[in-house]
């Protein structure tokens, strides 16, 4: 069994569970890496990956015999055999947080399951602590993010839209790349105050602020880094605003380090923000890997600690509706008790 | 209000729900032109949208007063505030297939809800009956995309690769659309035998099978469309596949009516490909809308009729492991009692 899928064994034994289902599509990735439409079952003896037509094939080139995981055809499956999956099993675990209401009613039925157990993520949270492997893949997809945006430096001029830049962008990722990891985000003048604009047909002025966010994927994980630009001279209020979210992210990533605090950290730039008189309107960032979103989340809510080998963005972000806006985001990963930038 | 609110409050008063709650952003979507990450929330007395600091600016641009949709930060929200929204309601409505278990907990406690009814998919079945703004929209997408398989059918030579090709058609529609659909389909030789592979490296000969399946947005709705080409001359057993899978195409929209039974349009392709030793592996063909895949889906195991004014494809497929596939794909109408292709 590959080491992912034994480290889910022993952690289910360690909760008492004696099986456990496993809906959602990334973590069936990060366990076994197929990527289809399916789920993943773990009874008392086996690992069963269920599917349809369209995916056996792919699926049965994706695993290895040493995955020791046996692939089955939904429509082969009899009524019979859903109920003996999980026959003498005392708790079942599900994802909660993935599993809809309605699947939730539908499977307790057709599985014919004592206790069904919320499980908190554990898969989730595992996935926050990346191996070498995965740090080496996110390197890479981050490597050819700076690549990109030394390539299109040169276009952001007078004249040209968000669009084409963005498509510039797109079309760099499809070429070195698995492509992008999200919606590309070029926004310039006063679109740059929204935080997740949607590139438009405005054309860069001479003096003009532009917000570029992208992100590649790279073996299946992501890179996400923004920068913010200026054509001509910024205005006075601009550097302004520039040089706070600067600041605030270097201090940020000075400040992150194996066991840090998330509350303290975001609450650091929420203070030096209100102090100049803005806000931060989003989290100063989140864990990156297979998903561009993901645990941990650098929020004011969120009562947790960083641990080596978590990978995060720092972006923090100024944004004045009808005027312009300022984000600045790096990924970063802790290793060795401090932040290094990818 | 407009006129699929207006709907949506007269429906949930005829279910007797005196509130409800919209999760799946895709019917938020079609409700109130919104795209962004929040919460449609239906009163007795308002209909209220719930998101966060960094959709607030575009949330209010997209709305109008004739909308009658007030917005809300979630930061904004205090406790007492969500008990109140559903103070004397005596059923609030929910979606069951969107809502994750651990939301449907959080919810009945954080609103204090008496009774949390499941919809049925109430809004996702309206949406399969499209208004005369949606059909424009969705052939004008299917337009663009006779339009790229025009541009792209002069590429279609041997030496170039399944990755060039995708790319060729992904610019397409970022130049002529909105981006793709879905993630663009482009399977030459043995690989065509995957229904759903990944435009690979590998290069056409000069005796070669290609899918391509493919579609764009435009205006937010999808086009959905797939064509197997040959370099040179087919095999005997290829023409054979081809014009058996052609046959079932054409009889499938020939049968296509106001009223036709779904499950009958599956079995007679089914029934005719089974006569000829081939299975049909996945449905025969789904909803297109908002959403590349929606209701109705055209499958056996579906006891469901079609409608005037439902948009579907139609996309039988047979495909030979480890030789090759053949899969024709067009999205039609359902019209003044029969089928127009778009």
């Amino acid at each position: 069994m590959n080491s992912k899928m034994q480290w889910l064994r022993n952690k289910l034994s360690s909760m008492n569970l004696q099986g456990m289902i496993v809906s959602n599509p990334v973590n069936i990735q990060y366990l076994t890496n197929i990527q289809a439409e399916g789920m993943l079952i773990l009874t008392r003896k086996e690992n069963i990956y269920i599917t349809d037509g369209r995916y056996i094939e792919h699926v049965n080139k994706t695993l290895t015999i040493y995955d020791e995981i046996t692939v089955y055809d939904v429509k082969d499956i009899s009524l019979d055999d859903y109920e003996n999956f999980f026959l003498f099993c005392e708790n079942v675990g599900f994802e909660e947080n993935y599993l809809t209401y309605a699947k939730y009613k539908e499977y307790i039925r057709k599985f014919k399951i004592n206790n069904f157990v919320e499980t908190e993520e554990i898969i989730e949270k595992q996935r926050t602590i990346k191996d070498a492997e995965e740090i080496r893949d996110i390197e890479e997809a981050c490597k050819i993010t700076r690549n990109c945006f030394e390539y299109i430096s040169e276009f952001l001029k007078p004249g040209k839209t968000e669009k084409q830049i963005a498509m510039l962008i797109d079309d760099y990722y499809n070429k070195n790349a698995e492509g992008v990891a999200f919606d590309t985000i070029v926004a310039s003048g006063e679109n740059s105050s929204k935080p997740h604009a949607v590139p438009t047909d405005r054309k860069f002025t001479n003096q003009d602020i532009i917000t570029i966010d992208m992100g590649c994927k790279y073996h299946g994980y992501c890179s996400d880094m923004t920068r913010t630009f200026f054509i001509g001279e910024p205005t006075e209020k601009q550097r302004r605003v520039y040089n706070l979210v600067q600041k605030n992210h270097d201090q940020t990533i000075d400040a992150i380090k194996e066991g840090a605090n998330v509350k303290q950290l975001v609450k650091m730039v929420e203070n030096d923000f209100k102090l100049n008189g803005y806000d931060l309107i989003h989290s100063l960032g989140h864990g990156v890997g297979l998903e561009i979103h993901e645990k941990p989340y650098l929020s004011s809510k969120v009562d947790s600690y960083l641990r080596d080998h978590m990978v995060v963005t720092v972006e923090p972000g100024i944004y004045i509706p009808g005027e312009f806006g300022v984000r600045i985001e790096d990924t970063v990963l802790v290793e060795k008790g401090m932040a290094r930038i990818l």
